[in-house]
């Protein structure tokens, strides 16, 4: 067994350059490179993958032709110790090959892959709660160097932990230079050979996946958008193009931890597409995807079918339902995926409905979104001379709203790692939290002068009780000017009514008839 | 053929009573009657069903067995002419019976059966506008007959279009009373043997069936329930009886134009059932139903997965949905079917919550509903000494709803036949109608003294212009003292905004300052 290791390594040595040494840490990207042919089309002409393998564990990727006569297999283990991988080729020069592999256990910030969790939640592969807070720069990579750099120092000092990112370039309104590389080779702007990729682009689109992995960033990778309006054309392709075009992706990305896959932006808004063909295209990422990254579809008017069993969570789009608690709750029931709001409108000043946002009003929009127990996204639409806006080309932060969603975010990493869920479904609203342990009420655009101590009675559904004499403390949050507030002594519970507990001493707690509060109240654990 | 024909006739005289004449209308019910075996177990061991053919279009329906000998197969013709049958039955004596008749026009006040229409809507069969506006007395036919009368004559002067109605007796607060028959053959409250209906049962249900059919009231028929929470036991029998007493159902209803099947009511709540026994339960009754009636499934706390394909309508429970027109429009792009709010809570004054309504928050629910472009439910719990509520028994109505919902209802008849949409999606839910034509704004518990007159842009996917220089007339609608009041003069379109249309003179409608207002406006057709 050693020496057929040996004569492997010895093997792969002398035909290949193993980029990942053979130890890479558990959720890392293990690399298989070999040389292969360069004649004919080798992007579509070669089939190469292969097997992973620990024990009875199997995994299979598929590899692609990275240019240069190189061609990749990549794999994320999904846990330590001695692996092997076997390749399989249609070219003799790249099948069967083998190799053995030592994977270590993940550095102190590596959770691996973020899955759903709760139902209506997410968290890392290892248990780690994930709070999404994303953010929105369609075409970042698309520009200059200096702007992407820019863009990266902007996201390691903001509050977000996702990144809705185009592969493809963005033509539209403030957006039309070109980009610094294409996919494919040809001729801008439409002259395309679909056939072949080019591996620059690509390499370039992991490299910033990386750099946002570094920042603790999930890339929400857009894999088609019709922002192209026949430009380059890559909204039109014909679908053997599609196809391939997906399979060379998800062979190169799937392997990134910080992946996730949108089938599409707008999606209803591409033309030339049929509905059918987004379930094709989400039923070949599922297959060839061995991880099963997160993977949705974000609608323009027409909400895609988010009940199909491949679609992991709902990536909506309604200029509306955050609103009101009581409306952006209602698609988790009709889903029972989590529910993230991909596109609320921005925070901006264009002259147009969908990004003229007040910041208050976005932030409101975040708040409503959680007391619900769902996502809601931020995106920035500032005018600026250069035409430079966040949400589509990166660059930095004009906004207020980013400050007060890093204080959002703290509040999100104190609560439960259940996730927050509406607590008096159908009911009130304004309550989220976990039934007998945590709450967190919120009051909008109301200005309360006091609030009555009231928690609803858990339903019999939760599984909770609650009893007389539980005891709980309160906190006034004030979520624009971003202070927490705790009310002294602690409430003390005796049933009211069917549905509610007040305080046995019937009291009430002060707040400064503002908008935007919070009361967050937590069980006295004694 | 004609001598054929003739012996087919002479043939069924002799051998069986057809209880129809050789002539029907359409949409009407032709049964075939014959005489067959009573011993054994006729329910379960008789196969007979009977192919009714015009031309090369057939339709098979199943047979049931009525007791006393009397086995019946029961057709709806869709079309006026001649046509004719063939029996198939395990029963030689039943098997091969031919015969024909004549089908004549439907009668004036025969629309046929409900369909879904303009994807959100509801049309007769022959194209009449249908504007559900349903109540609910989930145990009528179970009570004494005087009270049954009574609840046919407080429906003659209601305006109600549909009834949910149980078929299964009722057992829970204010219903403990036995009813006066009970579906299968044994003794009460639990020995029953559920392979042998009681035929006289089910003759009852149909004749209320066709009392409400005579009343232009659609009976949305219940199939299962919770309510009964093992007192009788028909919310827990085995599959084998379930789907036994589906197949028994749908033989027996289907022919009946003003059908609608509801699977359950609260489904999730019946906890001896699993959610796939419910996919089972709808494939059987999508399967044995040849007429395809309306088919849905009303939840609890559950919302059931909707976008199943033979679910014609979302059947929503949503105590708080229709508080807002934002949040009730919300399920109908999830499902692209209608949406029917089949219980918002009720009118009344039971100690529950989901039955303390003021009557002006149920009509309230019901015009948020209208705007939204979706429906809504009546129900009336007001308590009584008698225990009479007519939410579960019927009898009189009490409450100051109806009276309104008879106002909306002439609104309803009068808006365009397409239905009532919304009309500035995710941005402006106030406004339900058809773009460019007729606009109903409804303005809830806002208390406006004037209206600056403001049409949406219509979206591009609606398919309809507007140009500065069109004309409209509007009305000022009291939704609660019910008065229809004409603005004078007319409204001439310019556009203002990228979104909207003013009036070219800034003109702007007095409103009286009070809640449960809207305006009606209708397009000026030179």
């Amino acid at each position: 067994m050693k020496i057929a290791l040996l004569l492997s390594l010895l093997l792969l040595a002398t035909t290949s350059s193993l980029r990942a040494e053979s130890a890479v840490e558990q959720w890392g990207v293990f690399e298989v490179s070999l040389s292969g042919p360069t004649n004919g089309n080798p992007f579509t002409e070669v089939q190469f993958s292969a097997r992973f393998f620990q024990g009875p564990q199997s995994v299979i990727a598929d590899g692609f032709y990275d240019g240069g006569g190189s061609y990749r297999v990549r794999f994320m283990p999904d846990k330590p110790g001695e692996w092997h991988y076997l390749t399989r080729s249609s070219c003799a020069q790249l099948n069967g090959r083998t190799g053995e592999f030592r994977v270590t256990p993940p550095s102190a910030a590596n959770h691996g892959p973020v899955r759903v969790a709760h139902v209506y939640h997410f968290a890392y592969a290892d248990g780690t709660p994930y709070e999404e807070l994303g953010t929105t720069c369609y075409g970042w990579i698309h520009q200059r160097k200096a702007l992407q750099e820019e863009t990266l120092q902007t996201l390691a000092g903001a509050p977000f932990n996702k990144l809705r990112m185009c592969v493809f370039p963005k033509w539209y309104d403030w957006n039309t230079n070109e980009p610094i590389l294409y996919p494919y080779e040809g001729t801008p702007p439409r002259a395309w050979d679909t056939t072949r990729f080019n591996p620059v682009f690509f390499q370039h689109l992991e490299q910033r996946i990386l750099d946002l992995q570094r920042l603790g960033i999930q890339a929400d990778v857009i894999l088609f958008h019709p922002y192209d309006g026949g430009h380059w054309g890559f909204d039109r392709m014909p679908a053997v193009s599609d196809d391939l075009y997906l399979r060379y992706l998800t062979a190169r990305l799937s392997a990134y931890r910080n992946v996730w896959w949108s089938l599409a932006n707008e999606w209803d808004f591409m033309k030339q597409k049929d509905e059918s063909d987004f379930v094709r295209f989400g039923e070949i990422v599922a297959a060839h995807d061995p991880y099963h990254h997160l993977l949705s579809i974000h609608n323009g008017a027409k909400i895609f079918n988010n009940t199909l069993p491949w679609i992991t969570h709902a990536s909506i789009q309604n200029g509306m339902a955050v609103e009101s608690p009581a409306s952006a709750e209602l698609y988790r029931d009709v889903y029972r995926k989590p529910v993230v709001y991909d596109e609320v409108k921005y925070e901006g000043n264009i002259p147009r409905r969908r990004g003229n946002l007040t910041p208050p009003e976005l932030v409101f929009r975040f708040w409503n979104g959680v007391v619900a127990g769902t996502y809601v996204g931020h995106g920035e639409t500032y005018l600026s001379p250069d035409n430079i806006l966040w949400w589509s080309k990166g660059g930095v932060l004009k906004g207020q709203s980013p400050a007060r969603l890093a204080f959002l975010r703290k509040v999100l990493a104190d609560a439960p790692p259940e996730g927050i869920d509406p607590v008096d479904k159908w009911q009130d609203a304004k309550y989220g939290g976990q039934p007998g342990k945590y709450y967190l009420i919120y009051f909008g655009k109301a200005t309360p002068k006091s609030w009555k101590f009231l928690l609803p009675k858990p339903s019999s559904a939760s599984g909770v009780t609650l009893t007389n004499g539980a005891q709980f403390t309160a906190e006034v949050l004030d979520t624009w000017d971003m202070t927490v507030t705790p009310v002294p002594g602690t409430f003390t519970l005796q049933a009211t009514t069917d549905y509610g507990y007040a305080d046995q001493d019937g009291r009430t707690i002060d707040l400064p008839e503002k908008p935007y509060l919070a009361i967050r109240i937590k069980r006295v654990i004694p």
